[in-house]
């Protein structure tokens, strides 16, 4: 069964081609700058094997069914890994924003479209580029069934008390104000590879599991279940991210309206945009930033002390919440290829039973590894996500259901 | 040497006298409803002995000067503790926010009263109560030195990766944006309990100060000093409060302005007036909140498992950052009368060695008390706090130095 997974952001569009009776990557590619002149498409087919081949087309994609039709032309022509569409059983999406309503992934259907959109407030640039990739697919692919994987999901089985926030009740219930947490399926992919090196059922799982990417959420798994998460009702809140600023004095908003003459939308932009590491010393790429702190420049230091210890609150916080926990969980650009945020975020929990093994903490770099000293309590693993593997799974899974 | 000690609110003045030598409480009392015509005024006269004599008067106060007039008239009058104004060698006042300026406490000169009221945006209701509080007692006490402790101050030992927030660095600089923290009075003096009760020297104690009242903050400190707080650049950050949200997904405050069509000072009132507590479940006492958990009230229930949850993650963050704990320390109106608060806010610690004993934590009722299982690596204290009394300590140690 061969299942097509879509990844539709605001101007790009990423997709994998996934034979799931081996689980074995197809095809896979990223479009650009859709809608811009400058529009491209990298496309690989068999990427890994010895039949590998890549393609790059530079031409302008209007929209995204424009992307889904280049996509498509690319998988069925000569040498692609299909004969034609109907090579392709269902199709996958990522849907960022579930809102209350999905606990689940779903068949789309007009009801479960129609449900995407009620809560597009809750996000706004994301679930609107998720469905113009659901409908270009169904247009496309009209015989494919079709179904909706929410990165919220995995978060719905928060307990009442983690989820809301300390606001008028009734206030919450009318707008859907509550902690709703993101990169669930990255969560969810990575807690069950940790369950495997664990060699257990995931329902037997006390894990803290770490996801640091451009976006970094914390969360916490109880037997096998999210109980919670650093990210909030919106992917702002948290840890300190790229451009994000994590958690910050609710007052802070309101004051620089106040003081500094900043409109609603600015702060928004500076908040989304312009804070994170990018705010404190100007880059939000960690690499650049560990090349200056080399330099010995301070600002950057700085960026990298701050991000670390955000993470390190976290972590403290959710083993806290957990109670007990076996093992801590790095994934992500950063997650799986920094050793030295990992030690900065694991710094003086040894008391704690969390104890990197410096040489394995510098080997992982990419790879599965486990990295935490031996005879350690708690066990510590750097684990690559694939949160189009996951899809893959959770839609065949939904179509067996 | 006498010491009155003032603690100024918008609408209120709350006063004490202490003689120093022996830290002996001459007098205390308290004005509220200041400028309105129900204002009143009740003051006790040698508090806890049997000269204790007690006055409530009912009269309109114009303002915190009369208010000062008219407490100096019973601490001076027939029975008084003193016979005048030069009776009183000093005065302290509590001052809400010194700002980064002020990490020690400090006589007042007129280049101190300009630092207050410089910072005044960041405390637009407090510091304007406290330079009032301060110009009365000066206009009284013209002999007596004047010595300004700021709620702020205990907390300026944070290190920089700490107190500043993942925003654009030359923004927050400019304005003053960062974490300052509160409740620093109260925080060094149980910090100062909890080491006499270890037996060893302030400096060498690594413990976890928790204060719940109306407002309520937990404190990482480290050999001391306080390296992490969880209020933030106001009083509004952190833990759920009475009518306080405490933390919240930077984001919210926005979206209530865009969704629900609320200004940026209706907003404002709503977070730091409507929320916490009583935005859950309508009523910000927690002594309500228990009455009504026992007939069965879901909504009570939940205000209090939130209640609990975000003292928990706290305490979990900080032993985190710190890596180490000898002690948590609870304190202030709910951290000292409410046993089932500490139980909810240390459940599942067992692990790392935060273990209650059960019977000793319900009879810490107001007294200090070691209320740790005996033999568990943390120990755990209810300590009641006297902020009054720090303040009076560091009015004389500043004069002195």
């Amino acid at each position: 069964m061969n299942v097509l997974v879509l990844n539709c952001g605001s101007s790009s569009l990423k997709y994998r081609l996934f034979d799931m009776a081996t689980e074995t990557e197809l095809a896979q590619g990223l479009a650009e700058r859709i809608g811009s002149p400058q529009s491209r498409l990298t496309h690989t087919a068999f990427p890994g094997t010895h039949q590998e081949a890549g393609r790059t087309v530079e031409e302008a994609i209007a929209d995204h069914g424009a992307a889904v039709d280049l996509a498509l032309s690319l998988l069925t022509g000569p040498g692609g890994p299909v004969a034609g569409p109907s090579g392709i059983a269902a199709v996958g999406h990522r849907v960022v924003h579930g809102g209350s309503r999905f606990s689940q992934p779903v068949v789309v259907t007009d009801e479960v479209l129609a449900g995407i959109r009620e809560v597009t407030p809750l996000a706004p640039l994301h679930n609107p580029a998720n469905l113009t990739g659901i409908a270009a697919a169904m247009a496309r692919f009209p015989d494919a069934p079709q179904v909706a994987v929410f990165d919220t999901a995995f978060h719905q089985t928060m307990p009442e008390y983690a989820y809301l926030y300390a606001l008028p009740y009734e206030l919450c219930e009318k707008y859907g104000i509550r902690r709703y947490g993101f990169h669930g399926i990255s969560h969810r992919y990575i807690a069950g590879q940790a369950a495997a090196m664990l060699g257990k059922p995931l329902a037997e799982c006390d894990l803290v599991t770490v996801h640091l990417g451009n976006g970094d959420s914390v969360c916490a798994v109880k037997k096998g279940k999210s109980v919670d998460t650093s990210m909030g009702m919106t992917p702002l809140a948290g840890t300190i991210m790229g451009t994000r600023s994590g958690d910050l004095d609710p007052e802070i908003g309101l004051f620089l309206q106040r003081q500094a003459g900043m409109d609603e939308a600015a702060v928004d932009d500076l908040f989304n945009r312009k804070s994170g590491l990018l705010g404190i010393c100007g880059s939000s790429d960690m690499r650049d930033i560990h090349r200056r702190r080399k330099d010995g420049d301070a600002r950057a230091e700085l960026a990298f002390a701050m991000f670390a210890y955000s993470i390190r609150k976290y972590i403290g916080a959710y083993i806290a919440a957990l109670g007990r926990v076996e093992a801590v969980v790095f994934t992500a650009g950063i997650g799986e290829h920094d050793p030295a945020t990992r030690e900065a975020a694991l710094t003086g929990m040894a008391e704690r039973g969390i104890v990197l093994d410096v040489e394995r903490n510098r080997q992982a770099m990419g790879q599965a590894l486990e990295i935490g000293a031996a005879g350690a309590a708690v066990r510590i693993f750097a684990v690559p996500t694939n949160e189009e593997l996951e899809i893959a799974r959770q839609t065949v899974e939904t179509l067996a259901a």
